[in-house]
Parts: C-alpha cells; sequence; structure tokens
C-alpha cells in the first residue's frame, strides 16, 4: 500500500471513529441537547454522497471511511430523537 | 465543471456546513457539555490528515471541504474549553 493510500485511510479512522466517543458520550449522559439536529442531517445527507464521489474516482479510503461514518451517524441521530 | 467534481462539491459543501448549525447551538446555549472533546480532537486530526490526502491526489473537494472545516472545528474547540 503507498503512502497516499495509507494516509487516506488514517484520515478516515480518525474522522470516523470520532463518532465512537461521541456516541458514548451521548449513552452515558441520555442527553443530546447540546448536538445540533441540522449538523447531523446535512452532516449524514454529506456523507452519502461522499460515499458516491469514492465511488466515482475510485477511492477506497473515502468509500469505506464514509460508511461506517454514515451508520455512526445514524446511531446519533436516533439518539438525539430518544434522548433530545 | 464535470458532475463527479459537482458531487465532491455538494458533499463538502454539506460536510463542512453542517457544522455551522452546530457552532451556532453551542454559541447560543453557551454549553457544550453533550460535545465528545474526543471527537473534536480526532476529527480534527483526521480532517489536516485529509487536507493531506487532497493535496496529494490532487482533489480540490477534498481539500477545500476539509481546510474550512477545521477552522470550525476549531471555533467548536474553543467553545468546548470555553464552555464546558
Amino acid at each position: 500500500m503507498d503512502t497516499i493510500v495509507l494516509v487516506g485511510y488514517v484520515a478516515g479512522a480518525l474522522t470516523t471513529l470520532s463518532f465512537v466517543p461521541q456516541v458514548i458520550r451521548a449513552w452515558k449522559l441520555k442527553e443530546t441537547r447540546d448536538l445540533s439536529l441540522a449538523m447531523l442531517i446535512l452532516f449524514a445527507l454529506g456523507v452519502l454522497l461522499w460515499t458516491l464521489y469514492g465511488i466515482w474516482t475510485g477511492s477506497m479510503p473515502v468509500i469505506a471511511a464514509n460508511m461506517i461514518t454514515f451508520v455512526l451517524i445514524l446511531v446519533l441521530l436516533w439518539m438525539k430523537i430518544k434522548y433530545p
């Protein structure tokens, strides 16, 4: 694997996994008042389009990172509704 | 501009601008308790690496989106410290 693709995967791992502590925090606090619903919706839509962009440009790091991020954002959206 | 690049810019605009309502919410509530600090730090680092990846792969949507996102995340980090 060349360096460029490696940096892409590390970047993707960071921006994707960053939502894990956010999900854990929402779960622990049972509260999401300070999270913006508009942010979650816009981010989810953006991540879907990034996945499409990744597919078209053949960029595996972009596809993988955004697909996993999408799932984590869906979990946060569900928590935002459950624990507003 | 071809469709692929256009989708990249729309994707970038969505994931980047999604942080604007989050900044506004933190500013209005003067509170960021439900925002995870670990999320903000990991996301900031990831976005920096995405910018590098964009430069190397010559992807302008990736560069532009991530540079602006980085600034917005810095604002949120500052708010997290100011209004914990």
